[in-house]
């Protein structure tokens, strides 16, 4: 075997120390808020059937998919004028029966098809785990990334759909961004195909409003006209996507324009949406009711959700929706559903520039014991313990014999804030000589008084030298 | 799309709420003991190249290895005469460059050699991801498994090797389980082939000292004549393996028989171990010098750890050892390091046999509010928010119309304590009709005294009929 220089796939990353911990705080938060709402936690097998994943994302989707050659010989049962054609695609569903998720939502609709009879309905559940697309890696995309996802399926309360919003507003709260909560409904914009008169381009529609953020009104229009749509048409469309005002106001409007089936009922959704979450929302966590939200996605049929960050250019940092019908694919029909997905590497992005990762999201040491002989050594240990019961995480620097500077350096390295040697004249007193690590001032302490200084104790008044 | 049976491939599993509560709780310990000791999260892609997994895990791993088919037309440009002859490992060469990860430890070490200018050593890293192999799936043997690893590269210095058994302790400790840490030292098993004049057949014999727990001693020895052993040297391991007596007296028994260079290092290096991990175990966390324990991974080169329940006859629960060139085959040689890895499933069998999950594993809601009518329901939400504020988890039935019955059995089937009702009556008084669901009881309290309850708070004194 000859040595190699090591490297990982395109489009994966590995996460250091640093970085899982600053991804823990932003899933630790999301979890906490989810399971305060009653969701719980699932989690499926990285490996799918591919039975189960093709066809489920469309044509481009089903290439996107990662797909796991068969263990073994694989090619032993394969048809000799399959492999004689080289044809890849007739190949494939003899040599490959696997693949990886590529989202969470097919997973979890397979999961409560083949569980339904234990399950509970409404079940909530949350799942926050990788999935894999196969797509061309450029910045800010990649190939293996996390979803942070929360369904609930099996009722068509509103009530449902406003908890969302509520679960919107305590994850961003807690997680001290400012943002803006765009909701619309996709029955609204059936009710604007209805207003129009045009039942048969719906697609055509929301696929056209969709890019509204991207490209503007005028090229909307261009495209509309293109698509077939008229000019009279496209200025109805324009007075309801143009349309200024408050929620009540926009609701409204709708009013008075809507007059089929499908507009009525998504203006009825909406209102009782608005109502449920009366008073959620202040003035860092933005409620919108956005007329031009649309969210491509096309299995989407009511309640849409969509989230920005109000500090940080980024596109959207959480998407979701309602939808009737997610598993009647695997069998079970019918059965009406809700969920969210925050886009957790977005959202790290922001954070990070807006310098708003708490210190305590970092998993580091809190003290560096340094001991100078044996007999120090063990004292630090018994020491470490100690503080180990308090909770406090800390480390005895393994290497006696190393040089002073290296030691100091590995604490700098990790961002250890204290360092505490510990020599003979300290081991005489029972003391430490702890050292802040930013400021340089050292001071002897003992156990008890290095506790309280690393539980941040202020009545131990570590900093007061007039004492 | 035809309707489909959806189903898992064999050997995976789906995690329902419970039993990722239940992971998450033995996860959350092990986490928490890793970090109080400095040892800091590190997350690899599941995917690696081929070229890093392959090789490292013998002849047989390579074939358990799970490949990934190159997206695209994959056979776009492999050697026709490859793909006449049917030759599967020929062809796997050009079809796939990517599979899916095999252990934690290979990652680490290409992670460590990636970024060797970036760590400061000794690099202490936890990582608890799951891994793949193709084995043959059979009860407790699983193709994806979750792995729990903490190693630390870059020093030889005994302490590591210490501070690791306490880790084990400290996580057996918390998990409340009764357990034997057996330790030994590769280079004692050197100095006993030193001792019987025996320096070729290294791996013989500890691959038949391996087998000692499963097949005994004479079975043991039935082997190594097998292997060209005779029984002067047979009777001398015999000794060895045989020997009974406390953790001194079998120092002295092999400081009184090794003259050999290896052996009397390895005396030196568990004679250390020893003495800084004294005081460490009790009644329940038993820790043994263990001179049968071989642990068959080959790379093992100090240190080596093994540990079994005292009560659940289940095989090891936790492995792991020091080795001396891990990061060697990626062109960074000669960094000592040791490691251990938690047997997640196995633990998690232990613990539900012993029934010794806590309650406070489980992540269900705390209580499930049941509001009667529209402006309940309002009074259930606000109240809902006001818990959740206190860190109470806790739901509010989304569907008013729902029979009573069916709302009751929602709370049963998610293990919800308490139902709080919310009829006319109860919104009159602004109070709930608080049902404890084991006892059937039901009283009617404000929103403070069902916190206090929530909380566990005595004061409350929620059964104390007699008031």
């Amino acid at each position: 075997m000859s040595k190699q220089k090591p490297s990982i796939p395109k489009g994966t990353r590995d996460f250091g120390p640093e970085e899982v911990s600053k991804r823990n705080y932003i899933i630790n938060i999301i979890k906490s808020v989810y399971e305060l709402y009653g969701y719980q936690p699932l989690e499926t097998p990285v490996m799918e059937n591919l039975t189960t994943l093709m066809g489920k994302y469309g044509e481009e989707g089903d290439k996107l998919l990662f797909k796991i050659l068969n263990s073994g010989d694989y090619l032993k049962d394969v048809d000799a004028d399959i492999i004689q054609d080289k044809n890849a695609n007739k190949l494939l569903s003899q040599i490959s029966e696997k693949g990886l998720r590529y989202d969470l939502t097919v997973p979890f609709a397979r999961y409560v098809v083949m569980n339904q009879n234990e399950l509970s309905f409404p079940f909530k559940r949350y799942q926050i785990q990788p999935v894999w697309r196969a797509d061309k890696p450029q910045k800010g995309r990649y190939r293996e990334f996390y979803q942070c996802d929360a369904d609930v399926i099996g009722s068509n309360s509103i009530l449902l759909d406003a908890e969302l919003v509520m679960m919107i507003a305590d994850v961003f709260g807690k997680l001290n961004l400012s943002v803006t909560i765009r909701l619309n409904n996709r029955k609204i914009l059936d009710g604007l195909n209805e207003y129009i008169g045009e039942t048969e381009k719906n697609a055509a529609l929301i696929t056209a409003i969709d890019k509204l953020d991207k490209i503007g009104i005028d090229s909307v229009a261009a495209e509309l006209i293109e698509r077939g749509f008229n000019t009279s048409q496209i200025d109805k469309i324009k007075s309801i996507l143009n349309f200024n005002g408050d929620i009540e106001s926009k609701i409204n409007f709708l009013e008075s324009i809507f007059t089929g089936e499908k507009g009525e009922k998504g203006i009825l959704e909406i209102k009782s949406l608005f109502e449920k979450i009366a008073g959620i929302g202040n003035n860092s966590i933005k409620i919108n009711f956005d007329l031009t939200l649309a969210r491509g996605l096309s299995y989407y049929t009511g309640t849409i959700y969509e989230v920005i960050s109000n500090d940080v250019k980024i596109g959207s940092i959480l998407g979701g929706g309602r939808y009737d019908d997610l598993t009647g694919i695997f069998g079970l029909p019918n059965m009406s559903g809700v969920g969210i997905s925050f886009g957790l590497d977005r959202i790290y992005d922001v954070i990070s520039e807006l310098n708003r990762f708490p210190d305590s999201a970092l998993s580091n040491s809190q003290v560096l014991f340094i001991p100078m002989d044996d007999d120090a050594e063990k004292f630090a240990v018994e020491s470490a313990r100690l503080l180990r019961d308090e909770n406090i995480r800390c480390e005895v620097y393994p290497d006696l014999n190393a040089k002073s500077g290296k030691k100091f350096k590995y604490a700098d390295d990790k961002k250890i804030p204290y360092c505490a040697v510990i020599g003979s004249n300290e081991m005489a007193e029972q003391k430490v000589m702890l050292k802040t690590m930013s400021s340089g001032v050292q001071r002897l302490v003992n156990l008890p008084e290095l506790i309280a200084e690393l539980n941040g104790d202020e009545s131990f008044g570590f900093l007061d030298v007039s004492e």
